[in-house]
């Protein structure tokens, strides 16, 4: 007898979202379906148990786990992963799985536009021509007599190369625009008397420059872009005027393609061996249209607004959001289907904006170093740099640069997502409610501050940098990174094994306790090693020494915020003078936005891409032996840290 | 009570084709539908009288008219524009209606293809670089390892780059390319180890060249285009194989757009006012994609095998081509929507070959002179010419060109359809069946020479030119072309006025006589004065005289042969000495052909479409006086053509 598919009803709170979905989907997948987010890490294999829902009504069919506590087996938990729907249901998502974005806050450089010209990066003194790749133009032009006879084309690209310089031959439209041309024409305007007042909306192409949109009158206010830095882990798009350079909105959602795997080469193997490569694609471009949503929705404006977007990200992110073949990443020799992206039309890809805007994607270096480090390296001005540079970029992979305008090149380590937040239970992003610094005091009372100063709802990347830090200096966990039972009470021990109680949970905004659990200290260790590791690498490589390095940038989504102290005393980065150390906040997303408001910026990001010489770390057996010594606090080796091991020896006479 | 509307059958003889249409629908337009061509020059308006057919069953609703002889009403004939469908019908199409093109033939210069890495034109010594616009390239790419690890679509723009020379930096393709460009180079070849053998095909676009196909090993010899001359009256198609430069194959057919008007001001007026410029662009889209299923059938290859399109046309036409608003060209200052056309996607416009083929369009010089004329002034060398130069092209318009490669004005004169065949009772286009060349002896009696050597369908432009040439000299008419009663029995008199016995019915592969009536030849006298006209305006606006003119080169789509001696008999060009005047045929194809097969080409009609000046002859009060006279065989000035007077004296002691 044929299998009958039965369709069966899932109800999600606290989203009041419901759905329709068949027998035997698996309850991550109806609540992915329903654009109800859930966190989770091992791409649904039932490892990380991060998806733990509660089932309010209804009944699922679940394989045992120990990932969770009796306590919650009892209060009707599962895991949404390993849960099917065999009928009607009633889920809801507790806050710790739930963990959403709030609006990330922007600090003031970030807003502040153009300055003579110029728009600006994270770092003083770094500054390019204000030249959007997308510009829209002001032109009056004179209509036509018999004795100036010239069609409405040549007409249009006339005024523009008087007005820009572009020259005339590089200057084109397509037919929807030339269609259009006359009746836009006559509609700023009387036919013979008064000129044609219009607005060109230009995109450059390469050598080219497309014009892509004709408005009657002077629209030149009215002229945003959206910059997106795609991330393995995280989403983040950034509204700006291009006009003025500022930033109007920020906004930021995990990845929902986590479902397949927590880092690119997972996501790779899946689309790979199940054929779902379009599966990714939508993913992702879902994620960027839910983001522009809510950005069009909070500012009052419509997808026909934006004419302009781009995209930095990893070489695999930007695979999977163009739909191009990403199987040879992972494959030796390990190339892409391209590094330099020529420019795309954004709705090709179901992206919801202005139907001719263009999409234009950072170039990579290689098939591990993408575009979002180019851009990072533009944004910090790495290519004008006179002194030698480290630039580390630390996201689901940490990748490192090393050199200035002379030379440079980098490599890329798996550092996983714990410090975005994912991966660690209490682990957040860095957005309202996030613990995003935290120190022991030495009565062992906690400080901490949170984004947007109201109840925590968890930690997110420089508060976890911190409490790793603080435990260490603290005594409460040693050089391999284990709790030290009964060194104070916050440390405790439960089923699976000992914690530290960050804040207890009438504090909270979740109404459970935030820990930090050894298997997050673990995790975090494991993130940190792959960056120093990485780093020992390269600049053994480059025959150079940590004293070498005049410059560290450190870039990520930690926060507004990092204490880079802590980077050393946790062994992240070799021991270098603090004030030779920045943290540029997500620079990825700076080189997105600049190269958005310059072609000049833009043009910087593809010489970066040239001439930046990508080190396979994975083909060098040193990589392994410095990540296992890595993987201590600050590191196996006391002569690589010696100021991290004489305070925590004054502090802990037993450390050692 | 609301009306009902019925549908009725309308079935098509000899074409044994069947159509359901709406009732009220005009015979005319079903069979438009149907795909059957059919006779009509005045756009449904009731005056030519050429669309007659024969309604073999079934009944029609048709208003008196005075174009049917009693003995055609009593053998069923009715307008088809006329007759309204009210019930099922049989129509016959009767053969002088339905003269539909045979293959034309080509000279043998047309199909010569390269020498020397240049491509000819209709005169020797005209050539240019053979680089089609868009190439086959086959490359071998050295296949990806450790330590060449440039990504697929990086290594594909080299590896162009290194054979073709094309920088890297204005190379480009587009998403579907990228998305299939691994898969291509690995079928190619394995991956590792041996070269990946593949074809590029490069379509170049402004500045920039792109990617359009990638096919696994060596297939430059597959490599076809389709050039096209898009004219009012009459479209021509060339299959043309871009490897070789060879002609394949051509096919021709009347613009269905004729029922929308004889010229394309009258199309313009209906497109305008019935907001019906879809419909014009639907009717020449067809057209094309009929001769190219012709074409394709023809020669054993399919659709996707065509990877470009050239199309020269006057500037009306391009705009119903592309869809673009012609208003204005008829409104003063008279303007296009543009000149310059930028290339566009064939597929875009729905024209049915390879989808990502380009089409380009060959420049105008102004809304009265367009990409017919550019292109053959480039096919005839004009822009290197030292002599001066008078170049005509007749078609509905007839456009004059006077200048060398220092200098270039232009005009264009509505000369009417006639020398297309077109508005002349035994018109036909210049194929199989045609009377090309015509003469009457001493002795009255007449040769004709065939097109293909059969028994005759018509008389093309050549034999209608020389028709009226051998009637003047022989008597048969007289100056203002009046047919002379009694003057050989082969004028008689017919219900609608005098006609000439042409070839007799037995003769003839229609079954009917063919003639030239009255009517015909004032249409053809109205031609070639407005050509004379135009030419005499020119030369006077320039200063010059017809004797400073030192090459003269006639094109339009009359045949193979033109004998140019007859143009000065008639009137339409001033007394030249003949050896001055070459016939260079359809120069508007040849021009398409050579930009087809030739950047270098296409540059130059670039070059001459932004040198040329546009002479405007309707404001000019001397074209209409100069008309009048011209409406005289030859003319009413003797002092203009003594040496025609004086032959025409000498076989007529009584012309004058």
């Amino acid at each position: 007898m044929p299998k009958v598919n039965h369709s069966y009803k899932v109800h999600f709170l606290p989203h009041d979202r419901e759905i329709t979905v068949q027998e035997d989907t698996t309850v991550l997948e109806a609540a992915h379906d329903a654009n109800v987010y859930v966190s989770s890490i091992c791409g649904g294999v039932a490892t990380c148990g991060k998806c733990k829902v509660v089932v309010e009504e209804g009944h699922v069919e679940c394989p045992p786990t120990t990932l969770l506590s009796s306590e919650e087996l009892a209060n009707n938990y599962i895991l949404a992963c390993q849960a099917r729907v065999t009928g009607d249901l009633l889920i809801s998502i507790p806050p710790e799985t739930r963990i959403e974005g709030g609006k990330i806050l922007l600090s003031s450089e970030e807003t502040e536009g153009v300055t003579a010209g110029k728009v600006h990066g994270p770092l003083p003194g770094v500054e390019y021509r204000h030249e959007p790749l997308v510009r829209k133009i002001y032109l009056e032009l004179e209509p036509p007599t018999l004795d100036d006879t010239l069609p409405d084309y040549e007409r249009l690209k006339r005024a523009i190369t008087l007005k820009t310089g572009i020259p005339m031959e590089s200057l084109e439209a397509g037919l929807e625009i030339l269609k259009e041309l006359p009746s836009h024409l006559r509609q700023a305007g009387s036919r013979y008397n008064v000129p044609l007042q219009i607005t060109a909306t230009v995109a450059q192409r390469g050598v080219m420059h497309e014009v892509i949109r004709i408005e009657p009158g002077d629209t030149t206010q009215v002229d945003w872009g959206l910059a997106v830095d795609v991330g393995t882990t995280t989403i983040v798009a950034e509204l700006v005027n291009l006009a003025t350079a500022k930033v109007l909105d920020i906004e930021a959602t995990y990845n929902s393609q986590m479902k397949w795997g927590e880092d690119y080469i997972q996501r790779i193997m899946y689309a790979t061996e199940r054929n779902a490569l379009g599966d990714l694609q939508q993913s992702v471009i879902k994620d960027i249209n839910g983001l522009l949503a809510i950005l069009l929705t909070r500012n009052h404006l419509g997808p026909e607004d934006i004419t302009a977007i781009t995209c930095s990200g990893n070489t695999a992110m930007i695979h999977f959001l163009l739909e191009l073949d990403p199987t040879l990443i992972r494959k030796e020799p390990y190339i892409a289907t391209a590094n330099f992206i020529p420019p795309l039309k954004a709705h090709e890809l179901g992206i919801n904006i202005y139907k001719h805007a263009p999409l234009y994607c950072l170039p990579s270096v290689s098939a591990y170093v993408g575009g979002d480090i180019t851009g990072g390296a533009m944004a910090i001005g790495l290519e004008q740099e006179e002194l030698l540079c480290l630039f580390i970029d630390i996201g689901t992979n940490g990748e490192v640069v090393l050199g200035n305008k002379e030379w440079m090149v980098c490599c890329s380590a798996s550092a996983g997502p714990s410090f975005e937040g994912s991966g660690v239970r209490h682990g957040m992003r860095a957005a309202s409610g996030a613990i995003e610094r935290l120190d022991i005091a030495e009565d062992s009372s906690l400080n901490y501050k949170i984004i947007g100063n109201g109840t925590p709802r968890g930690i997110c990347g420089s508060g976890l940098l911190d409490t790793i830090a603080a435990l260490l200096r603290s005594g409460a966990i040693n050089k391999s990174g284990k709790l030290v039972k009964g060194h104070t009470p916050r440390v405790r021990e439960t089923e699976e094994g000992l914690e530290f109680l960050v804040v207890p949970a009438p504090q909270t905004a979740t109404g459970s306790d935030i820990v930090i659990t050894q298997a997050d200290i673990q995790n975090l260790i494991r993130s940190k090693a792959a960056i120093y590791s990485a780093v020992a690498t390269l600049l053994e490589a480059m025959h150079l020494k940590p004293s070498d390095i005049q410059r560290v940038y450190l870039a990520g989504g930690f926060g507004n915020y990092l204490d880079v102290r802590n980077t050393i005393t946790i062994g992240m980065l070799p021991e270098i003078p603090t004030d030779r150390i920045r943290f540029v906040g997500n620079s990825s997303l700076s080189g997105a936005r600049l190269s958005l408001l310059s072609q000049e910026a833009m043009t910087r990001v593809r010489d970066i891409a040239s001439k930046m010489t990508y080190f396979d770390l994975m083909s060098n057996p040193k990589y392994m032996d410095e990540f296992i010594s890595a993987n201590f606090l600050p590191h196996t080796n006391p002569d690589e840290f010696p100021a991290v091991y004489q305070e925590l020896a004054r502090r802990h006479p037993s450390f050692n």
